[in-house]
């Protein structure tokens, strides 16, 4: 089934809940009732009447009334004015308000909102005159389409949940009962999805993250703001050291800029006319300076690469820094460590000469690939490129040649990709990477830009081998994205089962009893001298005791409770034969003490 | 000569100043004229007349004849309205306007201001009617005192330098010129002071950070606001390991806390209620969210410690960040590193047991005289307790224990010590180290502080060994304070010949002719084997090669000046011997290539 045809079957049954709805409450307003990921949902206000999961059984079953029916939906057009009419007159006070804002300007103004929702014959950014309707049996609905060609062509659904909702997204209107559902071709994609969100939620980051102690959250600190415990910060550094590493190795070097800048620095860039509304604003009370909190770095990179003349032989030069940015998200939306307000980045950025871009390209691109295939996730690209549409800014002959380039690094690297037209953001191509994880979820961890823009505004330049300035380009790129989301994905990639590089606890010796103290001490020596060089070097074993006076039974629950991967059961016998018991998921086994450092760089 | 005697000479060269600039310039009106630092100034309005360094002699002579003259400096009491009528007949606004506020208040408001230089009798919060003044041949002034007996015994001075600087520190007043003198009990202090400053201009770490490329600043982002390059971020990265690894050595763990938080922290911390307009505001523009940017870290690490529950045996918990703090310093006092409105912290905290105290204090002094001495900057502390006045919160059988246990520790850390009553925070007992630097210039570079109210305000507690509720004690620690002003004194110390360990370029390879290029890559293998332990762990040496076709001596001289403190000469000669020529500070050597790895760890 296409992409269109699956999004008219899941639009076709957000009408369905809607009319099964009232035919159980004839009175319910509807708001709208668009399409999402896996599914749709319809905003409903039933005045003091609240739905609930009780309910859905009896919503269901009305819809499968309707599905058996084989309604015809039945389009039809309207004049605005006659539309609004109608709709006063069916007491349906939202719709109303949707047609009277489309006949003012032609489109809505809701950040929430999907437009296809919007029944405009036009797609035009001014005022219209004529609406669509859609019908099916004794429900009618302002939509624009398309739709199924009768209510039995709709797949598998099921209805997942309903969850409060302001109308437009605004807390100032009324609050709306948002019902959401989730469809799918076939029974049998439907039940795999819903096993996927079963697995989804025994992996659940927020719940992982409380039970393994990774972060915390503080309502004295604020929504979206995690705060990192010992255990998390050793994912945050092992995470982003890599990052570096791997970076480092093609010639990338650390920088450090502030968190803030006066908003002139935007202005130059040109992000404070785009996104000026979406940004934390700061103020000193000392002085009269505009200030903002970064959401962005790549504008106070191009400062340090200002910072003195470059000449064609310096050419690239690679910055990157791990640093902090902040975005004024709606705290709403915030759960967890997939939204965030403040989110890191392992962030770069490349200035080069236009010569340099296959290359550049072709590192970044090897080293995302090493890192996503060390921690088993299967990368796939997508190469958006320009279409022929106004809108694009910098040379065309750039841009061809850019594109090429990207095109042939993907292709050197042997990458999973594919090539969209009019993906490509409006200064410049670019590829993005998509990981699928353990239960088969892809998800977007990355990309890597290019910039014909910045280099312009900020005039970003060098001097060439015949002494003639020329303009750089910039490449923007991150491997893990916001470290924070990309640890969100993670922990539920291995539902908290970290390999054993990264796992803040590695080892935990479980005595059996007192008699092999000494014993013991001499395995903590040795794991004290234990240091891993892969896949990040340096890394020292991180290891804890055990030696209450507890059973082994309640040592070893407690420790795989905590997941910690690998376990050194020490008894009398294992002092004796100078071995240990290496428990780990795959089982255990009897490790000498003499090959101990050994087994543990080999894991 | 003690502090109150050299106060006082100062204090009567500032007098002394304006009467030879009121001899020169009778027309002169006068602001205040307090002590500072190593000498004096006098606030001075001449109309649209500017003071140059051309008229220094000129003043400097007028001062020794008044000097010469030995004239009696003369206390005399006046109603506040009879002295208010006599600076309005002698023409001296500023005077007069500091009267009237006194009269009115008792105090005067002005940020820049000395105390001292306010002619109360009483020093008293409430309005008063007598002030003195001092008299000394034809001039007198509104002054408190105390002066030396007469203008003969000044010891020895200089005027130094003259800038602008607005009547009581607000723009919105008329621009005054600053006069600044220094002064000694005797001229060969004085000569020893102007020689270190001789000394001091020429290790600026304004001039050597951008010579040696460390930092940059970009009036797009702003003042107070330095951006690090490369070679600086490597001077930031190790020394903030370096302080890391030592404390990690004593139980520390790592954390991670975001930068800004909701305001509602602060208000239960009760830095909103002191500190609150000192704060950078940040305004969610989606949210009615009131956030500021963190300008201190401890709140937000009690976040983190009242995360779970603490027993008795998980104490002391020990959190160490090294994270950047932002103060809304007026950007007028901006520049270089020494002051800075991003400032990142190597901050740590314990929260431990009472009786854990004088443990966690000695691990404390130990690691911070490790530090100092092994950058050899000698190290002395000040112990600040409580005096027996008002305004200590906390149990005052808790501070006297808690001040034996600080001076215990001091002592088994055999650091040189004062004791000094009355220095202490309102919340707790607390050690301030002092680190001389090369030039003997003294800075305060680092604070170990007890608290005894944030444990109460944010219910910081444990369960002992009874299973009763026991509140926590919260030790606040940084051991290089600020890393910014650190390495503002640190490339100072240094004249920017930073310890090998430390050396953004550690080793520069300049050849001195094409036919070694093989053998020094053999060279770059051996160094990029070469990682040093001391005193940073896992420290990959950081080489360039300068194989330009340039001559030796120039190679030489740019290496020099990059302060690059091992440059590896390598020519045929070297190669046939299988050596290399070793140019360091102390001369130059010649060093088998087998002994080179050796010969650098041991640097």
């Amino acid at each position: 089934m296409s992409n269109e045809d699956l999004h008219a079957m899941r639009h076709s049954l957000a009408h369905i809940t809607a009319a099964a709805v009232k035919r159980i409450w004839p009175e319910a307003k509807f708001g709208v009732g668009p399409v999402v990921e896996n599914g749709f949902y319809y905003d409903i206000d039933l005045g003091t009447m609240s739905i609930s999961e009780s309910n859905f059984s009896k919503i269901e079953k009305e819809m499968r009334k309707i599905i058996a029916e084989k309604q015809t939906f039945e389009r039809f057009n309207m004049d605005i004015d006659d539309a609004i009419a109608k709709m006063h007159n069916e007491n349906q006070p939202y719709k109303k308000e949707l047609l009277n804002d489309l006949k003012r300007s032609g489109t809505t103004v809701a950040k929430d909102m999907d437009a296809d929702e919007l029944g405009t014959i036009a797609d035009s950014d001014t005022a219209i005159d004529k609406v669509s309707f859609y019908t099916n049996g004794d429900f009618t609905d302002l939509c624009r389409g398309p739709h199924v060609a009768n209510t039995g062509d709709v797949g598998a659904f099921k209805l997942m949940r309903v969850a409060g909702a302001y109308w437009r997204g605004n807390e100032k209107n009324s609050q709306m009962q948002r019902l959401y559902g989730v469809a799918f071709e076939t029974q049998e994609k439907l039940d795999a999805h819903l096993e996927q969100l079963e697995q989804a939620k025994l992996r659940d980051h927020r719940k992982l993250g409380k039970e393994l102690d990774l972060y915390t959250n503080s309502s004295l600190v604020g929504a979206g703001l995690p705060l990192f415990t010992p255990r998390g910060t050793v994912l945050r550094d092992l995470v982003s050291q890599y990052s570096n590493q791997l970076r480092q190795s093609k010639g990338f070097e650390k920088i450090w800029t502030p968190h803030i800048t006066k908003t002139d620095l935007y202005e130059k860039s040109g992000h404070w006319a785009k996104f000026g509304d979406e940004l934390f604003l700061v103020t000193s009370q000392e002085t009269s300076d505009k200030l903002a909190l970064k959401p962005m770095n790549c504008p106070h990179h191009t400062q340090l690469y200002v910072s003195k003349p470059r000449s064609y032989k310096d050419m690239p030069v690679r910055f990157l820094e791990t640093t902090t940015d902040y975005r004024d998200e709606k705290t709403g939306e915030l759960g967890g460590l997939n939204r965030v307000r403040s989110l890191t980045q392992d962030d770069s950025h490349v200035f080069c000469r236009q010569d340099q871009i296959e290359e550049e390209i072709n590192n970044l691109l090897s080293v995302a690939s090493e890192l996503y295939t060390s921690i088993d996730m299967k990368l796939r690209v997508r190469l958006s490129y320009r279409d022929s549409s106004d809108g694009y800014l910098g040379d065309m002959q750039l841009w061809t040649s850019a594109q090429e380039q990207l095109k042939a690094a993907v292709e050197r690297n042997g990458l999973d990709f594919f090539e969209q037209e009019g993906e490509a953001a409006f200064y410049g191509p670019k590829i993005d990477f998509m990981a699928t994880d353990a239960i088969g979820r892809e998800h977007q961890v990355a990309t890597v830009q290019l910039d014909f823009v910045q280099p312009e505004r900020f005039g970003l330049e060098y001097t060439d081998a015949e002494g003639n300035v020329a303009r750089s380009v910039m490449i923007h790129c991150a491997l893990l994205g916001s470290i924070e989301r990309f640890l969100s994905v993670f922990i539920e990639h291995t539902a908290g089962w970290f390999p054993f590089w990264l796992a803040p606890e590695q080892v935990r010796i479980l005595t059996i009893n007192d008699t092999v103290i000494d014993y013991v001490k001499e395995i903590e020596a040795i794991l004290k001298d234990t240091v891993l060089m892969k896949p990040v070097k340096y890394n020292e074993v991180r290891f804890t005791r055990d030696d209450r006076n507890e059973s082994l039974g309640k040592k070893i629950k407690e420790a795989t409770s905590m997941k910690v991967p690998v376990q050194l059961i020490v008894g009398p016998r294992d002092k004796d034969s100078r071995e240990v018991s290496v428990r780990t998921r795959s089982g255990e086994e009897k490790v000498s003490i003499d090959h101990l450092e050994d087994y543990l760089k080999g894991l």
